[in-house]
């Protein structure tokens, strides 16, 4: 039994150390390292290069050490085994921040505010509006979703959700699918986005979908969120509703294409916050316990935790 | 009876408005159209100017339009009749959204993500830390104060609270008192000030107060949000402490001086967030529906609410 360990982007160091520190017993290998490919029975990925993990005949179980698996199911090389996404207090707990510090930013009007500091301007007119005239709409309610409409709740918003299939949420609204998106949009003055990256889902916040926004609510006009995946949008139809008026702001935690491209007209746009992929991080430490946990399971001869289906996506 | 209504720097006609509608039947004057000064029972002021409140023998109460008083019991013209200030489910929320906005800022490290933005830059090296890794302090615990502690408790956040005299609210340490300060301020990552303006409070917000905030926090430095009033502080003090850095971060919705003078250095302070007295506005239909309460109250013989106790200053 051997971990192979890969994470594209990531300090490879401070994960292996994290591994040595939790699971001394642990074999763990790299790529560089991998040894005896007959060895490697779970592997602890993050956007595994091409090839790395097809010629590993004892391959039991693939653990992705993000929320998305997006990464993952796109590649043509993936083996037919389980896979686990990782499902994280702490980065569960950093996504409901995020989101409920951008809300508040929304609803408190500070970009208005920032403006009038640069012109040295005592805008005392400006009157924000209070979170219970606002209501957020979050597309996606799976963990992340679930715990940014819970603080969303707690500061007094009003809240709907909208998800592929049914969910039932205590003290919230939850549309479900194609046919009651419409409705769902229609009420919804701050959007945000947590859905999973499928080929349902690609491109969705996209000019048609902004146009359906309640566009005379309390803000002056819809505000966009997406703390999901970059290929949820098109970067270009954001840019344009700015431009009409279809968008009044947005805050960007991801983008088409990452990191930005310095070209990029979102880094300047006045209405636009970009934030680099920061809202909710996979820390190293609970990650490692994640991936530990589910190995024991399968020891154990119990089934991993939030397994991936494949036909959905996610 | 007749009400008399002044309200310095706010527009006269929206209140007048508001009290024609929701008691048509009262006698409201003004100071330009005030009549018999005899008739006036009842004054509903901001600011009055010096003067207008003196030569009222008939005077029964008096209603502060704001939290505040200091504008009240500065003045040695003041009759000795009760002063009974506004409390305002509609103030208390804003006040808490304020201050729950602009700590997650500053949690978030929002600012330093501003300024990658203006350079273009994918800082994804920035781990915001999270809220139960940092205490804010909450520094006066009225209606303000303990609205700010709850959400910031929701939030996920440590609080702790300190007030002139013992107050207990569930789930915080509530210290108490010149001989709590210290402890109190040790502790503290985040200062949160919503004092009363008195004599005993005016400048406490100052270098030597700075200097014992918790310095080695998780933010880097300390912070510092003030949403009480601007003579807590000491302008020059907080340049100072931001320079030798005694703190991290503020932000400012009160200033010594307010408007804010034009030439300040604080409007252009890169660690500086200006908002000008916003924080939590009174609503008209809230104040005046507050006001005709404690009038009705009086005469059904019963005492006002939140009575202004003179010697303590709030």
């Amino acid at each position: 039994m051997a971990l192979l360990f890969h994470a594209t982007g990531w300090s490879q160091e401070e994960w292996l150390e994290e591994l040595a520190h939790q699971a001394p017993w642990l074999d763990v290998r790299t790529a560089e390292n991998i040894g005896d490919p007959e060895d490697i029975t779970h592997a602890l990925v993050w956007k595994p290069p091409a090839g790395l993990l097809a010629g590993l005949p004892s391959l039991r179980l693939i653990i992705s050490a993000g929320a998305g698996v997006d990464h993952l199911l796109s590649r043509p090389d993936l083996p037919d085994v389980p896979i686990s996404r990782v499902v994280d207090p702490d980065l569960t707990r950093r996504m409901g921040e995020y989101v409920a510090q951008q809300a508040l930013m929304h609803l408190r009007r500070q970009r208005d505010f920032d403006a009038c500091q640069r012109r040295r301007e005592w805008c005392s007119d400006i009157v924000p509006p209070t979170a219970p005239e606002v209501t957020c709409g979050i597309m996606g309610l799976g963990a992340l979703g679930a715990e940014s409409a819970r603080l969303l709740r707690l500061l007094g918003f009003r809240v709907a959700g909208w998800a592929r299939t049914r969910r039932y949420i205590e003290g919230m609204r939850c549309h479900a699918g194609p046919e009651e998106l419409n409705e769902f949009l229609a009420a919804t003055d701050i959007l945000v986005c947590l859905l999973p990256l499928t080929p349902e889902t690609e491109g969705i916040l996209n000019t048609d979908l902004f146009r359906r926004l309640r566009q005379d609510g309390p803000l002056g006009g819809p505000v966009l969120i997406n703390a999901g995946r970059g290929r949820l949008q098109k970067d270009a139809d954001i840019l344009a509703a700015l431009e009409e008026g279809t968008l009044k702001a947005v805050s960007l935690d991801v983008f088409e294409t990452e990191p930005l491209p310095q070209e990029s007209p979102l880094w300047n746009h006045p209405a636009v916050t970009v934030t680099p992929h920061v809202a909710a991080v996979s820390s190293p430490r609970a990650v490692v316990a994640y991936a530990l946990r589910q190995i024991a399971r399968m020891e154990r001869g119990e089934p991993p935790e939030n397994l991936v289906e494949r036909q959905r996506g996610y």
